[in-house]
């Protein structure tokens, strides 16, 4: 590690204070209680982002809004996922979604909120990679619900847009400010990252790969792509020991 | 006007030529067809963008991604806000609504696939400005929204946010794109373009303003700030005539 490099709770810590701090806009009035009721969870995707960073010799402070942008759009996609008319689900994190908790039509204004708040939160960079990442992420994000609703049988496809994008772009981010030429390893374990989560939260809730394959079959499918994340993992020129303690912290997590 | 300048059916025609060739992300897969479906309609949005790009000196081809995602943001709120849980509105431009003809699901997945679209055509650029606009436009856009479902008495607040943010969107494109240091009077303009728009739309409709001051008072109101526009426009450095085309068009609309 380099000297100065962060505890993976260190960066916990601060992903936890910058969304404590976080003010939505002003102009969002009324719609800035819901807004933040939204956000919180693991926050797996901003560590992500400040753990790359950190390791890339990025200073994290500066990863801060990129990180924080993240996490809003994955929070504008649960809120949205939540509705009525998508998966309806009531509760989550448990506590009632938040359209249960304030009604459809805040809950529809919450999610596009979120989403522009990230876009703000992007554009706050001198660089517009960083809203060109989550641009892109969103796009594969929102395909990969379409294609889920569609109930194509590519489980593998669907995964690869919903959720590995996500994972993707937090990366993506502390490539672009740490001006990273070589990326595609980075975006290979990221993705795989994302793939291992997905397995694991399959496994956790007893669907998709886990109804399809049975619980072992899945698992199964996990330790591949976890051992893919190790193999990616060491092909990166840096310290990646937070990066591996978040891996196993998603490979081995229980909630 | 520079020897170059263009005419406004020009820009016209450029505007509905790119929106023509614009092609949504592969990866929105069957997503494309609504949100093809939800684009189009008067189109002034872009057309501000263009028209100030071109009486600022900025290529308008360099412009025409910026003035495709303002239109992109505009289509976005028109698909949430005619969704069952906002206004509920079955039919637009003489066609069914987009939830309508599609389905509540595919209708709010729509509106925010026209949203991530927009930010990443906003994202082309090299700087994050336009990316900036949008943001800022949108979030004002969806507190404005907000705002009005709360049925509040400040009606020139509402409009001030939910139409005029969207007017001074392309124009600050356009001022960053040329990189105008001196931005406040084009802004103003911008803006006051926009309340001319919904004042004139609220007495097209009989709703808002001239539901409250009724047609003559909402008449009298729109003729304010029509002068206002011809004022501002006056006090820009740069040949106005096709803006002020745009600015009697918006004011004497029918439809």
């Amino acid at each position: 590690m380099h000297p100065l490099m962060k505890q993976i709770e260190e960066l916990r810590a601060l992903v936890g204070v910058a969304l404590d701090d976080y003010e939505p806009a002003q102009e969002l009035g009324t719609l800035r209680a819901p807004l933040r009721y939204a956000v919180g969870g693991k926050l797996l995707r901003p560590l992500l982002c400040l753990a790359s960073s950190d390791a890339l010799g990025v200073d994290v402070a500066e990863a801060l809004n990129a990180a924080l942008a993240v996490e809003l759009v994955h929070s504008f996609s649960l809120v949205h996922d939540d509705l009525p008319a998508l998966d309806d689900d009531t509760e989550r994190r448990g506590k009632p979604t938040v359209h249960a908790e304030f009604g459809e039509r805040t809950a529809i204004l919450t999610g596009d909120a979120l989403l522009a708040e990230a876009f703000r939160l992007a554009a706050t960079y001198d660089t517009p990679a960083i809203a060109r990442e989550l641009a892109t992420a969103t796009v594969r994000m929102i395909g990969g619900q379409q294609l889920d609703f569609e109930g194509l049988p590519d489980r593998a496809a669907v995964h690869a847009l919903k959720t590995a994008a996500m994972f993707e772009a937090p990366v993506g981010c502390a490539l672009a400010l740490a001006d990273v030429d070589e990326q595609d390893a980075w975006r290979a374990f990221a993705r795989e990252l994302g793939l291992l989560f997905q397995v694991v939260d399959d496994v956790l809730d007893g669907d998709g790969f886990a109804a399809e394959l049975g619980e072992e079959g899945a698992r199964r499918l996990a330790d591949g792509h976890a051992a893919r994340v190790d193999a990616l993992l060491a092909e990166l020129d840096v310290d990646t020991t937070v990066l591996r303690e978040l891996a196993d912290t998603i490979a081995t997590r229980t909630a």
